[in-house]
């Protein structure tokens, strides 16, 4: 398969290209870095994007950003980078990806665990990563040509507890390359509609 | 109490109303009707609101447009409805509320069944409906001063059937008095972070 990973330089992303390289054409996406760039936030970017990689078998978005804020300081704009970034980026990675997906293809998406154990400074975060798992469940229904889309929803990994213990205190944490078997059985099964949850 | 009905005069609000108005004093609020109008995708229509009605010890919110449409002729842009006046809407009566609530008031917003049971022509519902009820779970655990705030997320109702049937085939509807007691529960009961599931 040719597989788009996007966040491919990240935590999870590595791990996940390490998990499925040896067995697919990984073609490696950052913000920055790897074999093309993009912007999720911005839909002309990821048209861009896709123009530049072409037709895939499935995409894997390990990116997108969220503000993490004490919900006593937040106002309507400290939700805007989680809507535009995290949530928007991915749905729209489906709406403009479908145009260059072949039949059968997987999107696979990342939430994350703060909208099941949710912790201070976590309501953005919370509602991007619930919403992500509502919309995977319904668009999943309707898409056409053998189409599938996922997501995984990690807990804390253990490679980030050097900067994230003091938010989740008491969470066990997982290993980054358990995560990435969540994003394997999504591209190399069948399932559609489901969220994965790790840990 | 003093209880702020948001959507008051709609198929649930005006059954919520019958609920709740023998035993409290209903603030009636609507688009264009009611004792204040509010529009909810807008945080200044949302601010002057509470300018006019003053400290309140209950807000209810059964309002909230989004798009329905078939995922295959959406875009971007048929997500931008939902996102600016349910979800967000009701999330800014939370932000910009919680200055004018006394201690220990709550806040009791509509999300709705499409996320727990998608149909077509739902994905933006899924997203939103989902997305609330995560703000909710979360927020609810840093709201100081005994607020509190919960969801209802509604199926399908029996009033709504003469025009929503062929989009719920399958559905067992619910009178909208059921789905009122939800909103008491909310409101007279001691609950946050909860979704009530009705039907």
């Amino acid at each position: 398969m040719k597989i788009l990973l996007i966040g491919a330089h990240g935590t999870i992303g590595s791990t996940i290209d390490r998990e499925l390289s040896p067995r697919h054409e990984i073609v490696r996406i950052g913000r920055k870095s790897g074999d093309f760039q993009v912007d999720i936030s911005d839909s002309a970017s990821i048209r861009k994007l896709f123009q530049q990689t072409g037709q895939f078998d499935a995409l894997i978005c390990a990116a997108g950003s969220v503000t993490f804020a004490p919900l006593g300081q937040m106002s309507e704009k400290d939700f805007v980078l989680g809507l535009q970034n995290k949530l928007m980026g991915q749905v729209n990675l489906l709406l403009i990806g479908r145009e260059f997906a072949n039949d059968g293809a997987s999107f696979t998406f990342t939430s994350g665990v703060i909208n099941r154990e949710p912790i201070r400074t976590g309501s953005s975060a919370a509602l991007v990563n619930a919403a992500l798992d509502g919309f995977v469940k319904a668009a999943a229904i309707e898409l056409p040509r053998g189409l599938r889309v996922n997501s995984v929803s990690p807990t804390v990994l253990e490679e980030a507890m050097d900067h994230y213990a003091p938010f989740f205190r008491g969470f066990k944490p997982v290993p980054a390359a358990e995560v990435a078997l969540a994003y394997a059985k999504s591209v190399e099964g069948l399932h559609t509609g489901q969220t994965y949850q790790v840990g």
